[in-house]
């Protein structure tokens, strides 16, 4: 964003057409590119996981479904099933309301996935460390979509734009996820 | 598309790159809102859906693979594997052509999902209710898609313009995905 | 991006804030549109794979879980587990550096599914043919994701943009995954 005003103020009489959309282009990656950052990190623990399971499965030929290898797999199918979710609402939240606070939350649901794939030691499918890991994160970047929406339709027929404190507000409020 | 309409009589002899800045970030939102908001509805959903898997399967101990728990683990694992899919093809329609239909269909997806997922009572997995639901609404999505490159290609090279026609007819066919 | 020039040149002169919109409308879809095409050919090939389970599994009444029916159906989930990091991916490489390659890695990660799932014959759920295939397309889609983002970073802190370089050689190095 400063690099976008530091422009603006260089530019502030140049209203070339040319000049205004490389701009727009600059200040859509200012507001996306933590974003992409936390996606590509989603990415590499993604290809993380498959490799693990894939290790796990060629290293023993002679029967391919242990026990290690079914709990690997269905760790790594719990974390594929919610993975499209998460990407949803990490992506909505970052472009209704603010970057900063859902690519922190992003970060943090990429440390509790790890641990949920890691700890992953019940002994049925689905069992003792959760179906369903995350939901708090989850809840808290759908809550942030839902409150971008709110605001921008507030800002459309009222006229009033709370974005600013709402924006601090979320800041604030993301670190509360950092609790146990 | 109103509040744009409003501002930009508003502004119309503002011609600072800021005020042009803030008005793309409200015109982009007016653009995408309804699909944020159906996206939020399908995490809402599918947040439904794993939560009543992880009940169904920590509510009886002592067998975990129940045909209970099998069924709806089946559901649910064909929920989410087309979910990545719907989300694509409900986004690419609502930026390329008109987000008012694709949202309308998006919804609609959800409501045809809830059913499936209810009504999930075949004895075996991917036999009776369909493997693959909601086929007419995915469909439509991927018409909206196209037309709206083609419509694109046609202006790029050609220069001209039909896509307000095109997003009355769209529009109107919406209402054919409530025929049962 | 031709025909944003050609409008441009047009207006030069024109600083309506409603024809910018509208520009910049049309630029943001001509730098999405080959991505909107991939994203729809992927859903095409979706829609084939699941039909093929689908007929696999109502083309036999009598014992729905027969050996090609199951690896029919690991196929697809491997290929469905994959699909949300793929389209990830290749929307943050084809934003956040240049549309050109990263379609056309596309395209070929398609090529490349269509020949896993077709000659996925392993007598075991991800034996012989590889459980992650693509990992070369992903890793190279990935890079040009990291190099769009330290652009971005370069470009915002020290005032040099690389960008039109970069694009020539991705060009040139997205050639390189022809090879077998």
């Amino acid at each position: 964003m400063l690099s976008v005003m530091l422009k603006m103020t260089r530019q502030q009489y140049e209203t070339d057409p040319q000049v205004i959309l490389e701009n727009m282009f600059v200040a859509v990656m200012d507001n996306i590119f933590l974003l992409v950052l936390v996606t590509l990190l989603s990415v590499v623990q993604n290809v993380f996981f498959a490799l693990k399971v894939e290790k796990e499965c060629t290293g023993q030929h002679s029967k391919s479904h242990s026990p290690a290898f079914e709990r690997l797999s269905c760790a790594n199918r719990n974390c594929m099933d919610t993975y499209s979710t998460f990407l949803a609402v990490l992506w909505c939240a970052g472009i209704c309301l603010s970057q900063a606070p859902a690519a922190f939350a992003g970060i943090i649901y990429l440390v509790v996935r790890q641990k949920y794939f890691v700890g992953y030691l019940g002994q049925t499918c689905q069992s003792t460390p959760g179906f369903l890991f995350g939901k708090r994160i989850l809840f808290f970047l759908s809550l942030m979509c839902a409150v971008g929406i709110i605001n921008h339709l507030m800002l459309s027929f009222g006229g009033s734009d709370y974005k600013e404190y709402i924006q601090i507000i979320t800041k604030a409020a993301s670190t509360l996820l950092l609790l146990p």
